[in-house]
């Protein structure tokens, strides 16, 4: 069901606009430029909503919010929707500050996403009365990943892994949240769940270390980017092969450093290369997902 | 003659001043301390054009542009071209947004530069009525880059591709941009140009996966301002040896990552690599250029 | 003396607030998690010191100041003191502006530092009247580094090189600014001082190709940020093995990088590959650093 995703990318090479972090904003660049896209990062409100309109998707991350680029998201934003451009939602720390919540509920309130690609403590966040209960109906054993709980910043609380255990009930409120929002969810994590509302896939590709190179979500949002971009009418597909991809050359990438005597530096030069050699075929032979 | 261009700059290791964009300014950085160099980035007001004084060069790039900093390139610009450094400048995107174009062309009419580098659609974007023609007089066949024929962000359109059959009507241009604008300029692409007016060089070394690598040309344009840094009366040889050997190092970095069965993560390091193993000598043996 | 400081840090996993440089701030964010730590960078006033109330410990790195982020700053470093959180400062290039010089002194007059870590030049500037002598009572032959005789930018200046002839001299200026500020003082270069006022350790790890990587020093800093955030009580211990671990780093780094026959882009990847399998084992082996 993903074929071709990966090689209209590579033809078509679809110039994506970034709104992003400086974090992890070259690892963002390069990684699409790997996946078949060409990236451009402009964030001045004087050019951002002109430079969206020169692009056929956009990538939204509030990794590094400020003030001066809230603005400059709902503009490029309303106009990516205008033109009916794809874009994607990277929730980065949503919950992990007011501003970031307030944030994310802003955007969200002003711009159509496509896709919204998160760990499960954002997703949940940002999920609250949409497919997700609100806070106060979190039951102890299962309590909000906000406050003096919340103890993780960007990553996912421990709390919020996704385990065998809890698949059926986060795999329903993820299909919740996308038919109440619209946009493919996509949550990653030790497992991975893709729903667009009517099909849900879990795919079990991917490698704990990924969790200790910064940016490995930042890069799958970007990725995302690129392969909906040139695939307007898969978005389910678009979102779901990059979840693959990502989650593939995690593996690879960790084989390459450990065979290599290296560390995180190493697997993160290698996780790059698995991007830029990924293919449908390759896809299609080593993911590892059902959908429902 | 080209001898002593780089020798000199890790003789003398040049401070630069850097005032980039935030997508590639790590491997700008790099990059220069591999050239020889020794960079500073510092972008506030209160202090950019003090730091400006304290260095041998200043690069000023527009890959992302902001409202603050604009002002702060300004009074960088001006105080080098007071005490004459070499100030270059790398275009990114001109043409792209109304903003950039405006913001070059604002910037161009305040600072004197000694090399301006930028792919071939933004020098004929800077270049319109010096040297190429205006937009109005472009014929149907050589349409001008920008609006709804511009698709290709911060990269160069297809259009604008240099070729051996628009080879002399291209050099003829940029030499009179060179002679309009007083600075040496260098176009890069599948060839690359470089002029001060008065002598013409073509360089056919490169590698076109330098192309899938973010910052590619940023981080020559760093280059560049170390060498012009270290060697501030042979502005031509230190643009067209930074010129070469951006494009020798590709080609090694290419070899090198292909030998290992990587991609363009593992070409990255070897690019950086390539740089601070670059030489004189490398330079003389590996460089295809003419000059006339 | 330093055992257990990695395995805590491995162990705990403290989530550490950055607020640094856009120039190095991936590799700072990939080097924590390295080191074993968690990082998060958040820099607008409207969240800073929600953030950093979530956090173990925060790092203040000024490599590239700017109006917004030095209220962040003061505002997170307060909140930090008031939690009982280690601040961490890397004063980078200050001395080399008027600007960088105030704000230091600003943020040191209202944040309680736990570390402060730099290159000599930048802890001389800091330390005029607090251990080492104010600029007019320099003599002519250690002058100070600033103005005209400053042209190293973010490094230190020559003249500023700690030698086996001036460690009395030097060590004893670096104990007294210990015992002024109440911060454990961290001097890296070719050779390291760690002084908390009663305890002096010089440290002879490194390689000087360090230097030719931009950010080792800001990515020193935050391995800092992690050992001292799972070592609250041992500061000491926490700034001396960050010193050792980096050196050390380097120094294989350096081994691995010409066994392949790189430069300093394969050395750079072998650094993060370093620090990410440094283990307190290796520091007892391999630092080679006194105490007294």
């Amino acid at each position: 069901m993903l074929r071709g995703i990966i090689e209209n990318t590579r033809r078509q090479k679809p110039l994506v606009h970034c709104l992003t972090n400086y974090v992890t904003v070259n690892d963002c660049a390069n990684v699409l430029l790997a996946g078949g896209g060409s990236p451009i990062m402009a964030d001045d409100l004087r050019e951002a909503a002109e430079i969206t309109a020169l692009c056929r998707g956009l990538v939204i991350n509030i990794g590094t919010l400020n003030e001066r680029t809230i603005e400059t998201m709902i503009q490029s934003g309303k106009k990516a929707n205008a033109l009916n451009l794809p874009v994607i939602l990277d929730p980065v720390g949503a919950g992990a500050s007011t501003f970031r919540t307030e944030t994310v509920h802003c955007l969200m309130s002003q711009i159509r996403f496509a896709v919204i690609r998160g760990n499960m403590s954002e997703i949940k966040n940002i999920g609250q009365g949409k497919g997700f209960p609100q806070r106060e109906d979190y039951t102890q054993s299962e309590e909000f990943t906000q406050g003096e709980g919340f103890h993780q910043g960007v990553d996912a609380a421990d709390r919020d892994r996704l385990t065998e255990e809890n698949l059926e009930m986060n795999s329903g409120r993820v299909r919740r949240l996308a038919l109440e929002t619209g946009a493919v969810i996509a949550v990653t994590g030790a497992m991975d769940l893709v729903s667009d509302g009517r099909r849900m896939a879990v795919c079990r590709n991917g490698h704990p270390e990924l969790g200790r190179i910064t940016g490995t979500g930042c890069m799958l949002s970007a990725v995302t980017g690129a392969y909906a971009a040139a695939n307007p009418n898969r978005m389910f597909e678009a979102a779901l092969a990059a979840v693959c991809a990502m989650g593939i050359s995690g593996e690879r990438a960790y084989q390459w450093a450990q065979a290599a005597g290296g560390g995180t530096g190493t697997m993160k030069m290698h996780l790059m290369d698995q991007i830029d050699r990924m293919t449908d075929g390759r896809i299609e032979s080593e993911a590892r997902y059902e959908v429902w």
